[in-house]
This record gives C-alpha cells, structure tokens and sequence, in this order.
C-alpha cells in the first residue's frame, strides 16, 4: 500500500487526549442551502428566507443546524469513523453561533474515552468534536462514540476511561443567538399557530408525511458533506458486505426525520441541544421514512418571557406509518421499523 | 389525531372570497438557479449569464420564469392541493417583475369559485395566487383550478360560483421588465438567429431532443419547491395507490418541454403570459419527455418596434418522439403519448 | 424538419480555419461550486475553503479546474460533437486564470484539422476550444478531436489536415495564478503532509475510495453543465442504441478519478494542464469507479522554490479495484475494467 494513501484509523491509532484537526475546512454558500432544501423539502420559515429572520435579529436566514452538523460531523469521519462498525451515541451536543452562506467551517476533535471491546477485534472510541468558523466562533460541538476495529487484534487494550456524558443538555447551556427577539415572530408565515405554550410534556404527534429515498438522494447529500464513509458509495464492495448493498448515511435520515416533523413543530425554528441519539437500524434506497414525535420535557428559558424550550425525541420508522407511535418497548426492544431514536431541544416562541 | 398537525383543506374548508396567506416565505438563491439548470440542462442565455442579461437591461440574470412559478405554487399546495384529486387548469396567468437572486418570494391565495361535484364526494375549487417578493411587487399571479375531495359527503354544497376566466391573456396586459431592450440581443451567444419575424402562426416545431426522468430528479426538484403533495414522495402508501408509484409533480413537466423547446425558440427569452394548461396524463419516473410546440398567435407589443410576443402551444410526449406532432384529435381525445398541453406567451426580439 | 432546430453539424459542415462563437454564455455561482461537491464529494481544500484559498494568494476559494472545463466543453457539444461517434483525445490543455463564482464564462472554438475516414460514413474533427471570462481572459483552453457522422456518405472529402499536437504542455506554457505563494499552506486543513519533494516518477498510487454512478447523478452532472449530447438523456432511444442504455458523460469520470485521487494526491491543489486523455470505455450508471494513479514527471517551476509540477496518469476502473493497478498492456490493449487514461499536471507545495 502506498505510503501516500490513507485506510483511517484503526482503534490502536486512538489515545487518550489525542487532539485531531480535521482536514478540508468547508465554505458554505447559498448552494448548499438549497441542495438541503432540495435534499430534504424542509419548510422552517427561519432557515428559508432571509427577511423572516431578519426580523427575528438573524443577520439573514440561517443555515439549518442539521446542515452545520453534516458539513463538521463529515470532517471528522476521515479521522475517526473510516474503520467504524456502527456509530453507538451522541451526547452533549451543543449550537453556538448560527451559521450563514459565505461562513467557513472548520473541525476539531478530542478522544475523551477509550475501551476495547472483550472480543479483541474493536473498541468503543469517545470523542469530542467542536465545529469552528472562520471567527474561531464555536458553531457546535458533541461528543459521540463509535466502535472501530483495530488493525491488529494482538494490539494491546488501552487503560478503560469511559467519560461522563449527561443524559442531557442542562437548561443553562443553552446558547441563544445575540439579538434574538420573537416578537415579529409570524405564525401565518412559520406555518402554523402552534406556540411553546400549546405543548404538553408526554404529548405525541405523527408528522403524517413520509419521503421514498433514493441512492442518489443520500449519495448526494453525503457528498455534500464530503463525508466519506465507503459503506454509503461502493454498491461493487458493499454487494458482498454486511447488508449487501450501500447504507444511508444515518444523519441522511435525521434531517428527513427534522423535514417532516416541520407537520407538528412548524415553530420549532432552531435546534439548541443535541441530548442523544441512536441509529437503531440501518436505512437502504428504497425505504420510506415517517417520523413521530414526543415532547419529553419543556423548560423556560431565564430571563426571557418571549421563547421556550422543548425537549423531544424524534424517532423515524421505515417503510411503516408511525400514527401508532411505534416505540422501544419496556424490554428496551424497537419496534421492527424504527431506525432511528434522537433526542433534541428546540426553541419555540411562546404566548405573550 | 394530533391538533398540531395538517392534513390540508378539504373542500368544505373553502368559502367564496376567503383569503389565504401560505406559510414558508423562501430566499431564493445563487443555489436554486444552479439547481433549475442541473434538473432541466436549460440554455435560455439570459437566464444563464449575467452579462447577456445585463445587456438587456436587467440588474442580473433573472431566474427562470417556470422557476418563480413552482416556487409560488409550492407555497399554495399545503393549503389549497393537499387534498386534490386533481390539477384540472390554469388561467391568466401573468409574470411581473423580475425575479433575482436574494429576492425572497411569499405567496396569498383568494378562492374565487366553488363547484361542488353532482357525486357529492368532491368539488371544484377556483384560486386566484400571487406571488410578491420583499418589496411587495407582484412577481406573478395566476388562476387555477382544482378537484379537492370532501372530508365529509354530507357536507352542504356551497352556491356554485364559477368565476368568468379568460381564454388567453390579453396583449395589454402583459408586463415588461423596466428598461428591456433588445439592441444588444446577441444571437450568437443565445443559440439561434430566429427572431419574432421568423415565426409564423400555425407553425409547427418538433424540439428534436428528450430527456428521460429519474425518482430522485422530480423529487429533488419538487422538495426545492417546498411542494409537499405526497404523492410525489411516498412510495410506500402509492404502491397502493391509483398508479401503484409516484406520480411526477406537473410543474416539472412544464420545465422540461421549455427547457426542451430551446431547440427551434431559442430567443423566446420570456414568458410573459400562461394562457392556459393541462396536465392531460401522468408522469412517472422512467418516462422519457419529448416536445413539440405550435406557433398560435403573434402579436406586436405597443410601442415597441423591437421585440414581439408569440402565443406558443408546447405539447410533451412521453415515450414518443414528436416528429409526427402527436396531438389532441378533433373529437377532444389526445394522442395516448400526450402528458402536457401548456398554452402561454413568449417574447422574442424582432428584426431591426 | 423545422428550420427552426439543430440535430448539430456532420463532418461536412466543418471547414479548416472555421471559428465557431458557442452560445449559451454561463455565469457560474455559488450554486455550481455546491452541486459540484454533492457530485463528485471532492475535498481539495483550495476549493472548498474561501479561508484556505486566500491564504495562498487566491480572491477566494477557485472553482475546481474540472467544473470550468465542464462548462467549457458544455458549450462546445451542441456545435462540435452532437453527432460524434467517439470522442477521440485531447491535448494541449492549459488552465488559464482562476475562475471564481460570479464569473461569465463562454467559449469560441477553431477547427484545426480535417480527416475523412477511409469508409466514408465518418470523418475526424479537430478542434481548439478557448474558455473566455467576462473580462475576456482565458480561463483554459484545450485541442479534442472526435469521430463525426456524415450527414451524405458521398460528400466529397476535404483535404486531409492533421494538426501537429505536442504529447505533453511545456513546462514553460504553465499558467500560474497571479501571487500565489504557498507560505500558508497548512497540510493539517489540506489532510496530507506529503508534498511535491516526497513524490517519485514511476511511483503508484491506488486511491483505495471508489464511487458508484447512479442513472440521477451523472445526468444531473451533465445538465448543469449545459451539454446536450443526447446519449446521456435519452432512455428511450437509448434503448435501442449501441448500449441499450444511456452512456455516463465522460467527463463526469474524470471529475470522478480525480476526486478519488484526494487519497494519495490531496495536495496537488490545482491542474495546470491537460496533456492527453482517452476514454477507453463507456461508463453506465452502475458501474463503480475506483482510480490510480501513476507519477509521470516531476518539474520544477522556472523562480520558484515553493512549488512544483508532477504530471500525472490518472485510470478510472470500473466495478474492479485499483489495488493491482490494472493498466494497459504492451501490445497496447487496456484491462478489460479500464475507462479512462487521464494525462496531465498537477502543483504541489514543496519543502521549504
């Protein structure tokens, strides 16, 4: 193998600490907005035109946080997930600064916990990563943790450190953008008169539509994140591998999941917290994804009487209808056709 | 079901008179211009270049008509076509001002007639839409009409009101762009040198060239609309559907036989007027779309001895070439290739 | 047929000395440089990064050299090959100025050979293409030569002219972008450390990455580029055509190779010439391209210490991996899975 070529890191290449800068910072631009509109039909007022937000104090309309993870979650796949078996969690996902056209992204990431697997042939790697801009303004960061293999089973275990993720995102460290003001806040044009304040904890809402997708679909939007991940491109290897045909990219299926609860959560306008999430099932061409929705928590946010927050967990089902809510059962067994279960907050105007 | 979701109006949700502000304002951009010419290879110089747009008289290259249009229309959908049976018109339609990148288009509806169906399952609902931009100018408005279904049959039947709509768009009511002028038309860079005079009324022009439609085309294109009719996305509920598959959104036929038509109208820059339409037959994913257009009308614009409009007839084939001009016989049945029979107005620059 | 339409020029219309003004002039925006990343999932960081590219001396991040040739070569189909059997070599293509979003670009061709092929039916065509910006600089410009239809078999012949075509640019015909200087090149953010000094000639590199084609992808491609060859369309001629499906643009396999080739070559930051290059194979949606590379030459550039040259061989591999380098044998004969023999130069930083 040519010493110019890279296969990614294998589990033994990680140590505790490692501080990795990822290559290809990225300039976003007005072509990506509208390939994520294209990609997903998205519909939030606030990401869609710029005098909507504008009047909210955006400088013009913000780039959907879902595009900015993509755009740092892909710099980080060439370093940390090449040789990845599954990608198990996300936690402590933060938004900072919005992003807008012209902004350039840039990618870091820090190991903060290593444990080789008792088989000896993968480990689980921690990492945090914190997506910059060219102000070196944190626009995000997460931690995640993926299981990779190792290169050589015979390689030795690092030392076990399991870092202390929360459960979830804690009220205070919401980020909210400067300026933000909701009261020209247009529910006529958002879409719908639906406020933080019509929202009941334990409230569970089917998003009704559903989107068919399609190998160019996720390709195109997983090149658009240049992420790399051979399992999402190579039908010629992937015929013989695990699932005999390329995988969807799983943050491909978070976005169709965020479209389409746009039908339940049109005033959702901005993610603030990433608290979990989990790809419970692999999605292929072909499947059809619907997505429900269940408020699981709803907090104030201090000092502002004009905004709240919603906690949620979305989860997506394939190729079956979710006006039955199909959920993990008490067994912690999904239902068949879930593949995937993500826990955010939003933000969401109140009644004043 | 939720009562935070939609599911669209229902016949019975009409009133003769109602006004309808449609949700999702949208800034289109350098992106969405891009997009319009990878998903119809369009070649109208004065939409791909700046520079020959400028020429003209424009601030810039306004983007294409058709795709002002589908925006627009995306916008009505939720509210007016979720629960259409079917498509059934256009009427009087006219292009204002142009459209540029940056411009952020919003859209309002009036129902102008209502004509419940004598099986009392579905109705006729008659809508007049305009599209402004930030400043409030109108950029188009036209008329359409719509077989919507009842929620409920036993619903009432409103008074009938059929509104008085007219066959074609008077000449004195077409709306130049400020400052057009055609002096500096290049016919080298536009791709024919057939001008206005060259055109005569009963010609007939087969566009030679077609173009074969994928699932992820029309649905990229239609989720760039922000057009959520589900059934060009969900394969899952249209296996069982009327067609068993999705069906190709109509607007995207419209774009393809224009974007075909460049071969044989070249210097039809414009489209001023859309007179009338039919969507006679549906589209699906691997049908390949041919053109041919009839020269119906040409009239002088007053005061202008520089450019004139041509009524144009342009009629998209599917799975047959248009040598042989497939069109409707006398008794009123089409041709069974014919999916499109679109009736609007063109400009065109005049010998000087 | 209408005189109205083009079905393009067969052998016979070409004449020696012809100059050939393309249409369609082309303002390239943001919206391209994003498509472009979404097809290819190209990482070079000079053209993904405003930040990267202005640190060498750019205005901003460049245009990928092969998305201006795309453009380019668009214009030239409609007059040059809309009716070519082959699309034979190219030579002698040098990249002029940077192109940067914003910029109209349009193309002029000559033809500069003429050779009627001894069955009659087929003629070959060679051409010089120039790539103007709206500043009237040369952004490339490239010689082809392609197999041409007659549209009479008994045409009488033209006087056979066969242009004399250099094998490789000259070092000293390399076109450098105006104060560029590679000080700030950060090898963290272009994602290698190797640089033109680690490079040798005769040095092999499989990229390891492959892509698959799907049927969406590559006529997306094509559309934006604004080439019309119907081969890439039409499904329902193609069909019965030689294939029996449509062909893959073969252009879109060079912007594949080199994309793929980020994993070996991600600091050769810019193509400065195109040497030769044979589409040995067609390409159909798919198949899976895998690439390698070999160093051809390396060069100095004449005042700098900063930068180099290595010219490279770039194949396209089809459904087989590269890690074997298949190639073309000494009688000639390419691998069976051989597409594309891709010959030109590259800049790389150098050790300093």
């Amino acid at each position: 193998m040519s010493d110019k070529t890279t296969r990614g890191n294998f589990f033994e290449d990680f140590s505790l600490g490692q501080e990795i800068v990822h290559a290809t910072p990225r300039t976003l631009g007005e072509g990506d907005v509208s390939l994520y509109t294209a990609l997903y039909g998205t519909r939030f007022a606030v990401h869609s035109s710029d005098m909507f937000a504008m009047a909210l104090g955006y400088e013009g309309a913000p780039v959907d946080n879902m595009l900015a993870f993509h755009v740092v979650f892909g710099k980080t796949v060439a370093d940390i997930s090449l040789n990845a078996v599954a990608n198990l969690g996300y936690a402590a996902g933060h938004f900072g600064v919005p992003v807008y056209a012209g902004d350039t992204l840039r990618a870091t990431s820090r190991i903060i916990g290593l444990k080789e697997n008792s088989n000896g042939k993968t480990g689980v790697v921690y990492v945090h990563s914190v997506g910059l801009n060219q102000r070196d303004e944190t626009v995000l960061d997460y931690c995640r943790w993926v299981m990779v293999n190792k290169r050589d089973p015979a390689a030795p275990a690092p030392e076990t450190v399991i870092p202390d993720l929360p459960a979830c995102v804690a009220d205070e460290d919401f980020i909210l953008p400067e300026g933000l003001q909701m009261a020209a806040f247009d529910t006529l044009l958002s879409g719908s008169p639906m406020l933080w304040d019509d929202y009941k904890v334990g409230e569970k809402i089917d998003h009704v539509d559903a989107m068919t997708i399609e190998e160019s679909d996720h390709m195109i939007a997983t090149r658009l994140y240049q992420n790399t991940a051979k399992v999402h491109f190579n039908q010629h290897s992937e015929k013989d591998g695990r699932f005999g045909r390329r995988i969807v990219y799983g943050g491909h299926v978070i976005s169709l999941a965020r479209s389409l609860s746009f039908n339940g959560l049109a005033n959702a306008f901005s993610i603030v917290a990433i608290n979990a999430g989990s790809h419970v099932a692999p999605t292929f061409a072909g499947d059809t994804i619907y997505a429900w929705s269940e408020v699981t928590g709803k907090s104030e946010i201090a000092g502002r009487d004009d905004l709240g927050a919603l906690r949620l967990r979305t989860l997506a089902s394939k190729d079956q209808s979710c006006s039955a809510f199909p959920d993990k059962g008490k067994d912690g067994t999904y239902a068949p056709s879930i593949v995937l279960d993500f826990d955010y907050t939003v933000l969401m105007p109140r009644m004043v």
